[in-house]
């Protein structure tokens, strides 16, 4: 598959300078070549051999580099990788391998990989895919355009919005971690609520999304949640959220819309985390946060009193050496 | 399903103030209906609307509002959800797709979902379900009413109980991290133990427990680990122990029974922790901890030096401003 | 399966010491019999029963017990592991439940396990076992002698060396997790880039290493990573590695060779880590590390600065409390 550049251009609602070349991939500047395009977010001292640079505007490149301007280079590296994305869909068609119950219902259009598992009472909207080895679990809701790469598991009565993405080994609708003590042992605590994931939510691999004990586990519209994380019972995140890989959220915690959550974070049960907050990578949340704030550290703190803190170490030290000096020379 | 409100006091050896009516569900307060039976562990400004509320003794409800009085809101609640689950499960019957050694042994009412995978020499007791896509391999024995959920791997001559449930993804019996540096290039030391589980053990999605070196790496009898933990190799976990997900235990460390370990807890390879501690969130464990103390913290700590370490900070902030007012001052 | 202790000291290329006997298993000393292979790390106070000791040269053992002195005790543990590894490969043969596209290219000695599903235009190289249900991507490049146990996935492209081993559950060549904001809403980053795991790679299980964004993630040759590891996209890792369990390395970060990772570490996105650097359990790293060094902590600093960090609170206490006594005395 090729493009040519002034298509390519057009697609970035911009202008090409130069001339129309052919396009046949999509590269970074250092394994560029010349019928690659390559989109710079800053400008290079020397500039890679291409079919096309694709650069800020005002970059001042010369004519006689053909080359498009945005507004944004980071934006049209996004555009452009989705038209040179040439891999595979997860499935193509109905596999005669996949064991599809009777009593489940697929729209037209839902395409099925080899050893797929489909439950009683499944419903799968209308363009998804399920990919090989996926176990759809009984009365999961599908909804249209989703994407379900192998492996994955969807325990009973998962429900999914449209064009939901899921990566392999994801685990959506296991139990909570609930249990009572008792004096005839423990007790475990039977989860009947499920898991809702809205319309946009992607969900990496290996990550873990776990039921409700009455009420559903919820995952607001288009937010994205990055691998092996684990999401605890009744959890509720809003829209727009981002989560950062191998991070943890425990039970009944409420995430507001547009929370950015870095790397390798832990959040405890039971807390509120306001619209917008943004937590920085490994922080550990133990209380509640208010809207709009930055908070990082362990325990995790609003930012500027995380770095007062770390700023008294360092004061602390050259008091210490002074006091230490004074008595050496009283 | 439904059930009499009499039949629900029953079964928490209570009695119903009220007249008995038909309850279809188990609601949240926030979710309730004329149908619902509602559990309270506080009594709310206002009543939801309900068929019955259980609420603690002495609650002090009026006669007029149906209710039954428990002394402990929260068993009421697990005993009550194991009624109301209405769940299917895990696999029922043997379905054709599975793949069954010839030279494996299933007792009587064992149940094998699509896809799965029993190798040569495996024992599974009687009752015990396997979920789709369970891999079983050569040799491992698996005691009465085991619940495998779908895609759970178990590497050869792993041992588990009676009652023991798996959640999706868990990988149980793979090789411990264990290399040796040689003037040839690293070698690989072959793990020789396995994995034993005993009765009444529960694992969560995606958990990871390795097999032991020469010995088998254990798990005591009820406790209950979360999701995506790392169990590392010969590691002993006594009885009646809780870990929350994410955490992580190195190779050769010892828990005691009655342990729990907070979400994302660290503990280093090779450590004592002894019976009855417990663990804050995100604890990083790096020694040996007596019995019956409660440590948190990075690194982890007793609970009063970690809390006179916190306010250590807050003192000295307060001291290095009296000593800059004291010099402005001066 | 039995030896002669005799052949096991050749193996070892040391001498016996005493009359060869017959060894049937390799245990721990508190495991030992008279039909077994024990090696001792040091010299305890009772010795074991066994039909041979393998011990340090020098331990000073008397000649009636059966003994081998070797220069590394662990390197004899490791070579002999191997010996006594009975357990079944992970797969014999090609089973017919598999499902393998008629494009795709096996060599020689291929064994393919119940339920696997291998895509159109995968390559697999002489000697490789592919585990029950592993699903291998369109294009993926698999080398000669590898070893993927079941449930493993490989995402379209994902190209492995020689004896790679990838554990149950583990994920390759999933997205990265790249998104650009737009005023249309966000945008995906479609990932081009794929996975490279260079000979002799062994992946632990449940990890996910995703694909590159334009250029490839790479592992180097012989680098070791534990289970539940993250390893984000564009991520470089050199030669001889290793990492331990449950730890993440966020996107374009660049380690070197011989680094040595303790479990549990974070480090954040595009950073470069020197050769030889090791790193505490738990570390959270936010800067670059020159070679050599080693870091902990949270955030990491080098041990020095650690150590004195951890010093300066312990003085800081004595001080205030010295500073109290002063007031109350003054």
């Amino acid at each position: 598959m090729t493009f040519s550049s002034a298509n390519l251009a057009e697609l970035l609602d911009a202008e090409l300078t130069g001339e129309p070349r052919t396009v046949a991939c999509l590269s970074s500047p250092e394994r560029s070549g010349p019928d690659a395009a390559v989109v710079l977010f800053e400008k290079p001292d020397t500039l890679p051999e291409a079919a096309v640079l694709v650069v800020r505007r005002g970059a001042g490149l010369s004519e006689a580099t053909p080359h498009i301007e945005v507004p944004d280079p980071k934006q049209a590296l996004a555009r452009l990788s989705r038209q040179f994305d040439t891999r595979h869909p997860v499935a193509e068609g109905q596999h005669p391998s996949a064991v599809i119950h009777s009593e489940a219902k697929l729209a037209e259009d839902v395409h099925i990989g080899p050893g797929a598992v489909i439950g009683a009472g499944a419903q799968i909207g209308a363009g998804s895919r399920v990919g090989a080895r996926v176990v759809i679990g009984p009365n999961v809701i599908i909804g249209p355009d989703c994407r379900l790469h192998p492996g994955v598991t969807l325990y009973e009565g998962t429900v999914l919005g449209a064009r939901v993405t899921l990566h392999s080994g994801a685990v959506i609708g296991a139990d909570g971690f609930g249990y009572v003590a008792s004096d005839k042992g423990v007790l475990k605590v039977h989860h009947l609520g499920g898991v809702v994931l809205a319309d946009d939510v992607e969900i990496g691999a290996n990550t873990c999304v776990d039921r409700g004990t009455l009420n559903d586990t919820r995952i607001g519209p288009r937010s994205k949640i990055d691998n092996l994380c684990q999401i605890g019972h009744n959890v509720v995140i809003g829209s727009d959220c981002f989560m950062a890989g191998s991070s943890a959220v425990g039970g009944s915690t409420v995430l507001g819309d547009r929370v950015v959550v870095g790397g390798s974070v832990g959040i405890i049960d039971h807390l509120s985390i306001g619209d917008g907050v943004q937590l920085g990578a490994r922080a550990l949340v133990r209380q509640d946060i208010p809207a709009g704030q930055r908070w990082l550290g362990h325990p995790a703190k609003e930012m500027r009193a995380y770095v007062r803190d770390q700023s008294l170490l360092t004061k602390l030290e050259a008091f210490l050496h002074e006091q230490a000096a004074l008595k050496d020379g009283g």
